[in-house]
């Protein structure tokens, strides 16, 4: 696609397409916009990056933060409650989660789990270091361990791995629930979908 | 989506959000993977950005380049011929016809019209600069003008549009043909291809 672009045109396209979710064409045609540049939005772009290197990383539940401390804003937060926990695999998911202003407690952000049912080595030491928080501030057991993972049968997997590692930490350990999504039809819910909802009719 | 986020990343998503086909939930993401920084993307994205600063625009078609001269290599390419002129709106559809090496003239970019039958007034210079180097160059008359713009009604609207401006220095205009896409399969394709694919027929 890039062949005949300039060389900086094509690099910059390299760099985009590095990106979650975006593919070649969508760089190609990124890189060129930037090029172009109405607006100033390379400038904004690099100055934006710039900027992100003193991003700190929650000793606690390992989401991204800013603060002074060594807490994100959520640890740090005597309202809430650090003995529910939700593992979370991505970020995003958290701000999901956060959004909903229903979640009490704090969470552990494992990262995405890169082989079903294989842990990364720094996943574990995250694991590891919930287990420590839970034995040395919670007594050994924390009041709930949510597993934050994805309805599907992926999420079904990771989750109960986490589940095996964690259980013995807390009294209760559940998923989100599951069912038709608010606003969706009955006639167009998928099988699965309609299942789920009729076992956790309530 | 970016709320509980730290301000740089916020910021970082929304001059992200900036770029074309980027949504403000790919931008969250693609932020926060470049604060994770797997495989140092940030810094490489950083450096592409810094390196574009140079890129030229051709002096007589308008794509980008990084020759030493004022032309790009098409427009600087004598086994070129610079009296056959494609008329695109993008760089990226530039980029697409170079990629099937069987166009043997020159471009013209005009960029992407930006309301149906109206051009900038960078695109009437645009317009300008051709017209003065055929007037001036092909003695008058490019031996032919073909009107590379897309196969929909949008592109039918602008493309007459421009062949009002350009027919009369051009002993023939025409448009790319259409009909059926290569690999592609009759009983698959839509009414309006078919019907072009008829009225086209060779």
């Amino acid at each position: 696609m890039t062949q005949h672009l300039p060389e900086p045109v094509r690099r910059l396209a390299a760099a985009l397409a590095e990106l979650p979710s975006i593919g070649p064409r969508q760089a190609a045609r990124i890189a060129l916009s930037l090029v172009d540049n109405p607006s100033g939005s390379a400038e904004a772009l690099a100055k934006a990056l710039a900027e992100i290197g003193n991003i700190k990383t929650c000793e606690r539940c390992f989401f991204i933060h800013q603060e002074d401390g060594k807490l994100c804003p959520i640890c740090a937060n005597n309202a809430r409650n650090q003995s529910i926990i939700m593992v979370v695999e991505k970020e995003t998911d958290l701000i999901s989660i956060e959004n909903t202003a229903k979640f009490p407690g704090r969470y552990l952000v494992l990262g995405p789990i890169p082989k079903i049912g294989m842990l990364s080595d720094w996943q574990k030491t995250r694991l590891e270091t919930l287990k420590k928080f839970i034995n040395g501030t919670l007594n050994g057991r924390a009041e709930e361990i949510i597993l934050g993972f994805n309805p599907n049968s992926i999420g079904d997997f990771n989750a109960e791995l986490i589940k095996k590692e964690l259980s013995p930490l807390a009294k209760k350990t559940s998923r989100l629930g599951r069912g038709l999504p608010m606003g969706g039809e009955i006639e167009f819910a998928d099988d699965d979908t309609l299942g789920a909802a009729l076992d956790r009719r309530n």
